[in-house]
């Protein structure tokens, strides 16, 4: 994605070549994946006019449509990225190099210098192309229907780790990968945002369910809450209460807004409720789950066309119950683009 | 898990105190989730005779038994460590520690040193406390009876999608998570040792299933190559040719051995066909899937007593076939304990 965009800010930037890689075959390294969609053990150099990987023997299987060099063993990586390219300036994304990696590029790159690379990479990565976009819809689409069917199921689960299981199976029955461990929290656990699902009966009372999935390589992130058992009138008026509040923000995501001001404006109607909301309002989505922008109080982003990212306003009362709503949003000319569509009525089971 | 231990090595190397951090709520820092417990985002400072955890306010439920402050998010995170904790020479882990992490420490810790502790974690984490080691076994057991269950299941999958699918909802089903997204290689995609399961017909011939559950946050890792169809002949005597040799290497694990001389003892009794094993003969399990100790060609690692780690030898002609068996195995006093126990005759389906 956009090599030739990045190509020429390296040469704006008189950077000689930028280098990424990745040395666990499970987790791939988000910049490599976007410039080159290859996900295992390796390193991927782009210079201001060349891209190649360098991958060992056991992974050329899993490159595709991409120059590559098979890693000579006898050498450490970063020693046998320099028998490739030569250069002055090296990119990398200090976000991402850890202290001994860079110790050990010095070593082999003795009088060459750094720039860090993590903002030109994290700003190209926040404005979607349109084939990412196309992705990200559809990966939107596979969780509606997910959900759809998790819901209209419900009553078959007897635990909380039975909903995860499901999402879970759905999902790898589709050809995807969940896009993070899903959250699935009832009764007061739903009181805990990130709480991990028990392999406990599922509790009466708001349960979270906060799922995604990762389809070509695309996360989305949806969360509903749902009802079990018969809600009492206050908690219904509670439930409406934030998803009023939720769609607000949603209609108020514009080009131009700054984020901090949707995330403080969702405080302000929040209210005496304030307090309860413990996280931020979003975040972009894409390669990672949590990509640029960010939606929170003290974030200096600013929204812009193409950007795809979560609204996801929470309510928790430690130790009682939790509700949040969560869609992810596309930015688009005229306005927004609502990616996940599952019903946000309560649903009570 | 041996944090007393972990001080008293703080006091020797004159560290006043170690800090450890993570920002991605899905993913653990491995040695932050081992010395407290914790998996979520924050900080952990273990002083030489204190330890406590930084949490977001929406993260203190899954805190447990272990002091913590909850993080003032009118302050960076590193900077409200200080208010909590002094000190001259900081020990940080530098395979983990990212180089903006590292800028924005030394911004509110200006005059401090850091010294590398990742040398001191990885050997700490390396050998295995009796606490340890039972989760670890039960990890396996139940890596086991899943394996079973999906080869007497086999018959009703038609994707290789279909087989990770099942692996992953069973592990759910079990409050486990997966330790790795599972391997489900099957026809020429077996000769990529980390193919990922692709959404396409299972393919005749050797089928390659790696797969491993996190169980209370220890992970397994266990592979069988089954076959698909009738095999011919002279694959039975390939796969029952690296069968015995994965028994040999098992064998040949003894507390005081090189790892490198178990990886190099496999190389030779491959014969000519050692070019086609084209990776590490094994890598120590635990809270991380990839820990202490690599038996590899190059390693420097000694086995020990109370190591776990895995022993899977693997062959791959490109384009054609693949074939690996893994075991994960304890190095006790008396010799070895085999934790995975799942039939390794060749099954054919």
């Amino acid at each position: 994605m956009k090599t030739k965009e990045f190509q020429s800010i390296l040469k704006k930037k008189k950077i000689d070549f930028a280098l990424f890689y990745n040395v666990d075959y499970d987790k791939a390294d988000a910049n490599m994946l976007y410039f080159s969609g290859y996900k295992g053990i390796g390193a991927l150099v782009i210079t201001r006019n060349r891209k190649f990987l360098i991958v060992p023997k056991m992974e050329i299987g899993r490159v595709k449509g991409i120059k590559r060099h098979v890693w000579d063993k006898n050498y450490r990586l970063f020693e046998f990225v320099k028998k490739k390219v030569k250069g002055k300036v090296i990119g990398i994304d200090k976000n991402v190099f850890t202290l001994n990696h860079y110790k050990e590029l010095k070593k082999h790159f003795k009088n060459a210098k750094t720039a860090d690379i993590s903002k030109i990479c994290g700003k190209l990565r926040t404005i979607k192309a349109n084939k990412e976009i196309k992705i990200i819809r559809n990966a939107c689409k596979i969780t509606d229907s997910i959900l759809k069917k998790c819901f209209s199921n419900f009553k078959m689960f007897r635990k909380e780790t039975d909903v995860a299981a499901f999402l879970g199976n759905e999902t790898k029955k589709l050809g995807c990968e969940m896009a993070f461990n899903p959250v699935v929290a009832s009764g007061k656990n739903a009181a805990v945002p990130h709480h991990v699902p028990e392999n406990i009966k599922l509790k009466n009372g708001f349960c979270v369910i906060d799922f995604g999935v990762k389809y070509k390589g695309y996360c989305s992130d949806e969360t509903r809450t749902i009802y079990i058992g018969k809600p009492k009138e206050k908690e219904i008026r509670l439930y409406n209460f934030l998803l009023g509040i939720q769609k607000d923000a949603i209609n108020n995501a514009r080009i131009g807004k700054k984020c901090h001001d949707l995330h403080n404006k969702v405080n302000k109607d929040l209210g005496k409720y304030k307090k309860y909301f413990t996280h931020g309002l979003g975040h972009g989505i894409g390669i990672d789950i949590h990509e640029l922008p960010n939606l929170t109080e003290k974030s200096k982003d600013i929204l812009k066309r193409g950007m795809a990212f979560t609204i996801e306003p929470g309510i928790y009362f430690k130790n009682r119950l939790g509700i949040r709503i969560e869609d992810d949003i596309l930015l688009v000319e005229k306005g927004i683009e609502i990616l996940t569509k599952a019903k946000k009525e309560l649903i009570t089971i």
